[in-house]
This record gives C-alpha cells, sequence and structure tokens, in this order.
C-alpha cells in the first residue's frame, strides 16, 4: 500500500511517499513544496494545490494523511495553516484519494511510542525506521515522514483488525 | 463595475454580486452556498470550491473581496473557516479575478461610518443602500453584501485618487 503524508504550511509543505509491504516501510520520494513569501496568498495556494494535485496524480497513494491542527497554536498561524490545509484537502478530494487526519501527539505515539517524545527523537525514529542516510532537512519533510509512518502503521493494525476506519 | 463580496465559512459562504456605476450600487444576485454538517470535510471544501468557481465564472467580476479574520475568534474556528477561505482565495485565483481583504473593522466603517457599529446596524445600512426590501437571511448573506459595498466604496475611492492598490 502507498501512503503520502502531509505537514501543510503556506510557505512549506512536507510530503513524503512511503510504500508498505508488510511490516516493510520504503520512502520512495519524500521532500518540500515551498512558496515565496513576496507573493500574493492566492498565488501561493495556487502553487501548493498545482504541486499536490501533481503529486497525488503521480503517486495515486491509497491514502493522504496529513497533520491535525496543533491546538496551542495562535489564531493567525491557525487561519494560515488552515488555508494552505484546504487547498491540500480540495486536491485530494479531487485525485478521490480518501484523507486521515493525525494529531502531533498521534504521530508522536505512532513513531517514538511516547506522546511527549521531543522532535529531535522523532526525526530520529524517522531516520532509522526508514534507514535515511541522515535526518531530512527542512523539519517538514521530516514531519511529513512522521505523519506517513503514523498512517502506515495505523493501517497495518487497522488492517490486521479485519476492518478499515473512516471518517 | 462589478465586484463580488463574500463571507467565507465551512457550514455557510454568504456571497453578493453588486454592479457598481458612479455613487449607484446595483445588488445583481445575493445569497449563500451551504454544506451539510454530516459530510467530510474535503467534500464540503470541493463543495465550496466548485460553487465559487462556477460563481466567478458567471459573474466575471473585477474583483472578489473576502472578510478577513475575526482576530477574536479561537483558534478552531480559525482553522476551519481559513480551510474554506483558502479553496475560494484559489477559485478567484483560478479564474484570474484578484482578491482584496477586509477586516470586520474597516467593512464597519465603509457601510455604518462607524467601526464599533453593531451586526444589526450594518444589516439596516446594507438594505437601505441596496434598498433591499428586508435584510437577507442568514446573516452570512447580509455579511457579504457589507463586504461588497466595502469593496465598491474602497475602489470608487481609489479610482478617484486615480490609482488602485493591490496586495
Amino acid at each position: 500500500m502507498r501512503v503520502i503524508g502531509i505537514d501543510p504550511g503556506i510557505a512549506i509543505v512536507g510530503f513524503a511517499v512511503l510504500d508498505q509491504r508488510g511490516n516493510q516501510l520504503k520512502p520512495v520520494e519524500y521532500g518540500s513544496i515551498q512558496t515565496e513569501a513576496d507573493l500574493a496568498t492566492a498565488t501561493r495556494l495556487k502553487q501548493i494545490y498545482d504541486a499536490c494535485t501533481r503529486l497525488f496524480a503521480e503517486h495515486r497513494p491509497a491514502v493522504v494523511a496529513i497533520e491535525k491542527l496543533f491546538f496551542n497554536r495562535n489564531v493567525t498561524t491557525a487561519f494560515t495553516v488552515g488555508q494552505a490545509r484546504g487547498v491540500i484537502m480540495l486536491a485530494a478530494e479531487e485525485a478521490r484519494v480518501p484523507i486521515t487526519e493525525y494529531t502531533p501527539l498521534q504521530v508522536k505515539m505512532a513513531v517514538v511510542g511516547y506522546g511527549q517524545a521531543e522532535k529531535r527523537q522523532v526525526q530520529e525514529m524517522v531516520k532509522m525506521l526508514l534507514r535515511l542516510p541522515q535526518i531530512p532537512k527542512p523539519d517538514d519533510v521530516a514531519d511529513a515522514l512522521a505523519i506517513a509512518i503514523c498512517e502506515a502503521h495505523s493501517s497495518n493494525v487497522i488492517h490486521k483488525l479485519g476492518k478499515r476506519g473512516t471518517k
């Protein structure tokens, strides 16, 4: 099964494409979509939407997993990230790919097994689990890989239980 | 000049199409796009995006004016409204229509001439300025009409000053 993890943002969207076979996870592609701060917001949103549309068409994932709101972030950040997240969800919906959502806590639990894990611990586990030569940069890419791992683990468990959760 | 005002949201998007000739404002069409609460967020976002795409294609406005963030709203609301606003801005960008943004304070100043005006006062002024038989419902529609009036007034002033503001 192929999953894509997304860490949404207006300046940087981290993405990670993983293939899962049993307990094996293979990174297929990962990186970031970056938009220039001096462009109009609508232009940046269109760049993100277009890039995600291409990404989903190329990799045809079974699921797109997106990070949920950080409740401890401020209102302006939530609003800005929300705008980017809206066009990413639209691109997934138009590609007819199911969307799952995970909180940072769920991602940490799935990757490190410990909800209070620090960012660095999550990154080290991502590197180890996927046998990467180094921790990917920027942080948004490592975050997207962690979200994809979380999705892969969750669907594995649900698959073993013989059912698939839907939202 | 034709302007469209938008009051974004995930359950209800208010919209208002106004034609401006000199100091005359004529309502062309106004109403709301509503989505069902039991649908997946991505489905609701696509319904909003599709409806806005049709609206912009049909009316070919010179400008789309959208309400800016209420800074006093909570993080979850900001995030949800942000998602809807993202797909509306995308639809405008794809239709190559410039987007302007106004805060609630700016809208009140433009419509009532008083930034602390109450919702009811704004609605009464909207009704009077556009010679409507009654205050449109739901509130989101009246809000969208107020935003469109704000845009029309602003562009009128800027037009008289001989320049057009861009963001």
